[in-house]
């Protein structure tokens, strides 16, 4: 059954990834050759730093040259681990041009271009996969897209941040300020120096792009996804949610509206209650919440980031699209046939925790909770203490539109006795 | 790019799970046409009991001769849910010779079997899938083949008998001992009259040798599996666990040698740290923990049996082999090029929680601390409780070989110290 010539993988990028990739390549060559059907051969690596000894790869192999390595003609698998737009999408379009097909861990550029890749994929017969680019090592691409393939998926919810859990984790655990923890992550190696990517929630921003598009079979671009990061949440925020028996997680968020004609994606700090599995998700590491008509509740949990993991996911797609490859067919395109809507954040519906500075004297309750019923926003529970003249009132309400809640806390900002909004958190998970 | 001919499917079986595959086929059309590129029509059921009412599923279609069925000639696809050897066995085979591809959820089949069925398949250019055949809707057979194939396995551990975890979680939460917690399982529908299959562990053992021949591309039959039940476990064990900070669980573990060249794969009660992500799994629900080299530990979480969970699982894979079929290829066969030797269960290392009745005299633990270094089992923590003249020795040790200890235990019987081994079990997940 084994075919001898071997199939030929250009790899461009050669960083923490890409030389886990490398190297795995070697050092399991046989098994890859055994699983495949034939053996995989690296045929070149374009790096940007040539001169940089990169232990266990043949240096005639490097090149800083990516686009002569993808239009050499002989190449039968592009491993994109560039990360980036340019010079990633060109590279990845070229290489479908000379017969490529691609695997790529580029969640930035799938998130905003998915849609024209897959079709110059489509339009050139060669695959396009990218397990890595969504949750590191843990599978979720090929679960959703294929496992799950006969069922209809209603909400995915996930922590798909390893950074930001990190710190969310640390300021849970240690009562530490939101500072003093990143100082912690960036130190330790979790956090880049400029955090913004992921604290921000852009990180998880294009990921939840890619989940809600493959699990809701419609187009999502990054720009549909509503987007809040992490950088406000204080320990005075913790200390609320434990008091509600919750933690607060930076959550990605795609849902399928309660009538089915409509999606939503979402990313931003949310309180879950701690007998939610994703509320036990520690450090940095990564888990997805799945639910589905048919299957009902699934997670998905593993590291979510680093080079042997990521690694990991590059290669059950290396092997598959060299299966497809010696078969003569191709895997599973994009799936964008159900067209849905996706619907702004004010149509989201869900629960808040709000906490209000008010002034300590009768008849503010009354003021704020007649400002809730203005607005259709139902209040479950309310909790007022005083402190020196001031008191403050955390309210948690029942399920409600996101444009509800804008409203009511707009009219809560211009009410004398409400001198300010301390914080307002989502509920999620219940 | 929608073809208009449907591909047929066969359902062989129509009792809670292959009545739902039914009702998503109808209910679910146009979702699954469009994700396979081509309608499926449901061309014949299989029943036992014709005369049986059942909803939405057109009378004309049903059938009681499922040998005729499969070889009708026009079938496409069979899906298999009838469980058991025969006429499973049998019905799948002819399938493949008349021309069709095969889905199956049928456990006990696949482990006895598999390697026959798998040639069968590929001599006739056939596919056969079985995601449902373990863990339910849980992804676990796709990651594991695919998602994980640039990847090597090195463990797989998992709850994959949802009965007998009701029966745990209820003693664990509840103080209830194994009669009590079985007679409500039974009342509540998670038991069946006969429990033997899940409270002796032989639905685990299958499932377990399943799982071990995909992760170590290597055969593994049912016999193979080393297999204790769970009935045994007492109010005193989960005591005893608590005290370790610990819960118990029926667990299939398989996993590689230390030094790579054998597997193993075993079915038992064990106590695992309430830390671990397992030990959480409450009710029928299932989980697998997967560790790699690359990927690192993996969790997958879920309902691991029911009839639209395990549905979901049977449709998932039947898009994917309509698609093969469209596309004129087949997905990955067996793979079972390692072809590693099986080891037996003395051969497994792990650690023990061993409980002693002893006489309450002086050097009664310096003769039970002599066996143990006598048979090379290391102690880690040992604690004597006396009690009007008795005393309980509990003994947990070091890592060691299930040989070792076994002899360890056939030496402790014959100290007329020892009056009684109360309970021996394993210690894993540390």
């Amino acid at each position: 059954m084994m075919r001898t010539r071997p199939l030929k993988v250009a790899l461009l990028g050669c960083g923490v990834v890409g030389s886990e990739v490398a190297r795995i390549m070697t050092t399991h060559a046989d098994d890859l050759a055994a699983r495949i059907g034939a053996p995989v051969e690296l045929a070149g690596v374009a790096v940007r730093r040539p001169s940089k000894v990169r232990e266990g790869i043949d240096p005639a192999l490097v090149t800083t040259d990516a686009t002569a390595l993808v239009k050499r003609g002989d190449i039968d698998v592009v491993v994109e681990v560039i990360g980036g737009i340019e010079p990633a999408r060109t590279l990845i379009t070229t290489a479908f041009e000379y017969g490529a097909s691609v695997v790529s861990a580029n969640k930035a550029l799938l998130a905003q271009d998915g849609a024209a890749l897959h079709a110059a994929a489509e339009e050139h017969g060669e695959d396009l996969y990218y397990e890595a680019a969504v949750a590191g090592a843990i599978p979720l691409i090929r679960p959703l897209r294929e496992s799950l393939a006969g069922d209809k998926i209603n909400r995915v919810m996930g922590i798909v941040n390893g950074t930001t859990n990190f710190i969310l984790d640390k300021m849970d655990s240690t009562g530490a300020g939101y500072q003093e923890a990143l100082d912690e992550a960036t130190a330790l190696g979790y956090a880049e120096a400029d955090p913004t990517a992921d604290v921000e929630g852009f990180d998880a921003a294009a990921k939840a792009a890619i989940l809600a598009g493959i699990a809701f079979h419609t187009r999502v671009r990054l720009d549909d996804v509503y987007r809040e990061g992490m950088t406000e949440v204080t320990a005075a925020d913790f200390a609320s949610a434990k008091e509600m028996g919750c933690t607060i997680k930076l959550l990605a968020i795609c849902e399928r509206a309660a009538d089915g004609g409509s999606v939503t994606a979402r990313v931003h700090p949310a309180m879950i209650p701690l007998t939610h599995p994703l509320a036990s998700v520690r450090g940095a590491y990564n888990a997805v919440f799945v639910e589905s008509d048919a299957a009902g509740q699934l997670m998905f949990y593993g590291p979510g980031a680093g080079g042997a993991p990521t690694a990991s996911a590059v290669l059950g797609d290396l092997v598959a699209v060299c299966r497809n490859r010696l078969s003569g067919a191709t895997g599973p395109g994009e799936s964008a046939y159900a067209a849905l809507p996706v619907s702004p954040m004010g149509d989201v519906v869900t629960r808040y925790h709000i906490s209000l500075d008010v002034a300590d004297k009768p008849g503010v309750l009354a003021q704020v909770a007649t400002v809730f019923a203005e607005h259709g926003v139902s209040i479950d529970t309310v909790r007022q203490q005083g402190k020196d003249g001031e008191a403050s009132l955390v309210v948690v309400t029942h399920r409600a539109s996101d444009a509800s809640l804008s409203g009511t806390v707009e009219a809560l900002r211009k009410l004398d006795t409400v001198r300010g909004v301390a914080s307002i958190m989502r509920v999620e998970g219940e």
